[in-house]
């Protein structure tokens, strides 16, 4: 028996490749997601800027293990106000010295002050709560009118899609590289906002009406929770090092905060990586949402055919097709 | 400030509870999903079976504390063959000494013996492929037939539901307790499949027409891989101590597999809890699916009407549904 996994081992690989060479015949089997995104040509990788990435250095593992986190702040269209508290407070510094103080299993690790002490910088924005949507742009909405409802918006030109119907908002999609959802209009442009999907950060807050500052940061860690769609802003989202906060021990206290403050893990700093010397290397490219690779890596997803899988979908959810991202070759 | 949180903390609940008082002319807020199941009566709950119960004794942390993982194993209607072989396996003792190799983030973690060298017990079942679907049972199709289809199935009797639709399925609901999906037959039943939400335990296998034995099992943990469905068998869920998985260091070989043996964690014992002591205090129970405080359970997931919530979603997926799960009070 080759070794158990669920998606094609190496060994498996090798394995359809010698069947394959004693029926030269067959056709090629149908490319895995990651095949097709490895043969992506270059011209379909973009590079996120460096202005778009929030490094969090965490105090190291047992045993002295770095732990970096890297996060990507949503680019607009997408971005809403929050995310200039965001950087306003990395280029301050505020979060270095602060921690993280709340890991609640299949659901958020939250960090920032753990006294709720600390002063923020000033010139914070006040955002109100309707800056958790935004209008739909005029070139999306066109993208939207050439597709059918309570779909998925694919890539331009919009093809036949499988089913990517989203019970949450009458259509979901990416746009600037981030997955969305939103709502038809009627006489009006309608609206769209990004979604709580695995690994993306958001802006903990207190009760309606307030919006948080951006001070306190999640990131989630289990199935999307799509009920926070429109009732947390959104910021951006985990790139790299994700593990670093995914494998914490969770917190035993009400919603998985830590009860006592050893169990906090430091965060030594937070820093935009173009404040950064080149040196610490911090080039990644994520795959063009509008690019023919992707909306293929999209179908792919959605219909798995490679060999491993004996039943394809035949639709996927918007969280259940993670825009790839790499570091840059 | 106070504590910022993701739902109700309690000082805000304690606040919500207060500004009534000060005006009793107002309704009660909306209960939030856990405050439904809280007040669900002691009828609407099922004691789970000591032999549905899988208790996975892990080598105990560093610190010498205890981690055990809580596995519930699918009952009928839904369990497929490999159950009994899951059941064997435990009689067998067949885990004891063997180690969880593989945590991918996002994923899974997957345990058994990794020589894969020992043998297994006599008598397992060859498990066809054609056991990933079931033909959808009479009764069940009774209630399909009230609802409209590429929706969610309510427990009996249907009402108008909110939007649960399936980008993967006809339908999606729940059967038996656990969540399932399926596709509707034209002349014949249908068919119905368990699906890959998270928590929920699978057999690892090779490549089809492989089915696996059984012997190799993972756990869903992060957002819900439901490509994976009618291609993997699923024999149940874990319901309590799945932090002592998901909180592992993320394994480094290909597909999150340890490099190192020393990195895998020893499973101390597998044992069915009608084979323990009643010592072992295992008493667990379900809130029924078919229940009345079920459904007002899910369309509360759906439709979060709770003070911290601002915009209802108006629907859910199946997986962001979770079925309530409790230690018998």
């Amino acid at each position: 028996m080759r070794p158990p996994a669920l998606t094609i081992p190496l060994a498996a690989a090798l394995a359809a490749a010698s069947a394959t060479a004693q029926a030269p015949a067959s056709p090629a089997p149908p490319p895995a997601p990651s095949e097709i995104v490895g043969k992506a040509s270059a011209a379909d990788w973009i590079a996120i800027a460096p202005s778009d990435l929030m490094v969090m250095e965490l105090a190291p593992a047992s045993g002295g293990k770095a732990r970096r986190v890297v996060i990507q702040l949503m680019p607009a269209p997408v971005a809403g106000p929050h995310v200039g508290n965001v950087r306003a407070l990395a280029k301050a510094h505020w979060w270095d010295g602060t921690s993280i103080n709340r890991v609640q299993d299949n659901y958020v690790v939250q960090w920032g002050d753990a006294t709720e002490k600390k002063a923020l910088p000033e010139g914070l924005a006040a955002v109100p709560e309707a800056a958790y949507e935004m209008p739909i742009p005029a070139d999306y909405a066109a993208l939207l009118a050439q597709v059918s409802t309570r779909g998925f918006v694919p890539p331009s030109p919009p093809r036949l899609p499988p089913d990517y119907g989203d019970p949450y908002a009458d259509f979901a999609g990416f746009l600037g590289g981030f997955p969305i959802a939103g709502q038809l209009g009627s006489g009006s442009p309608g609206s769209l906002w990004p979604v709580h999907c695995y690994a993306m950060v958001g802006v903990g807050r207190d009760m309606s009406p307030n919006t948080g500052t951006g001070a306190e940061l999640y990131t989630v860690i289990g199935h999307a929770p799509r009920h926070l769609d429109r009732n947390i802003a959104l910021v951006g989202r985990v790139i790299e090092g994700i593990e670093h906060l995914t494998s914490l021990p969770r917190g035993t206290g009400a919603l998985g905060f830590y009860e006592k403050p050893a169990e906090r893990v430091t965060i030594r700093s937070v820093r935009l990586a173009s404040e950064m010397p080149p040196a610490a290397d911090l080039k990644f490219q994520q795959l063009s949402t509008d690019s023919d690779s992707f909306e293929a890596y999209a179908i792919a997803r959605a219909n798995r055919r490679d060999p491993f899988f004996i039943k394809p979908a035949g639709g996927a959810d918007i969280c259940n097709v993670p825009v790839p991202v790499r570091r840059a070759p």
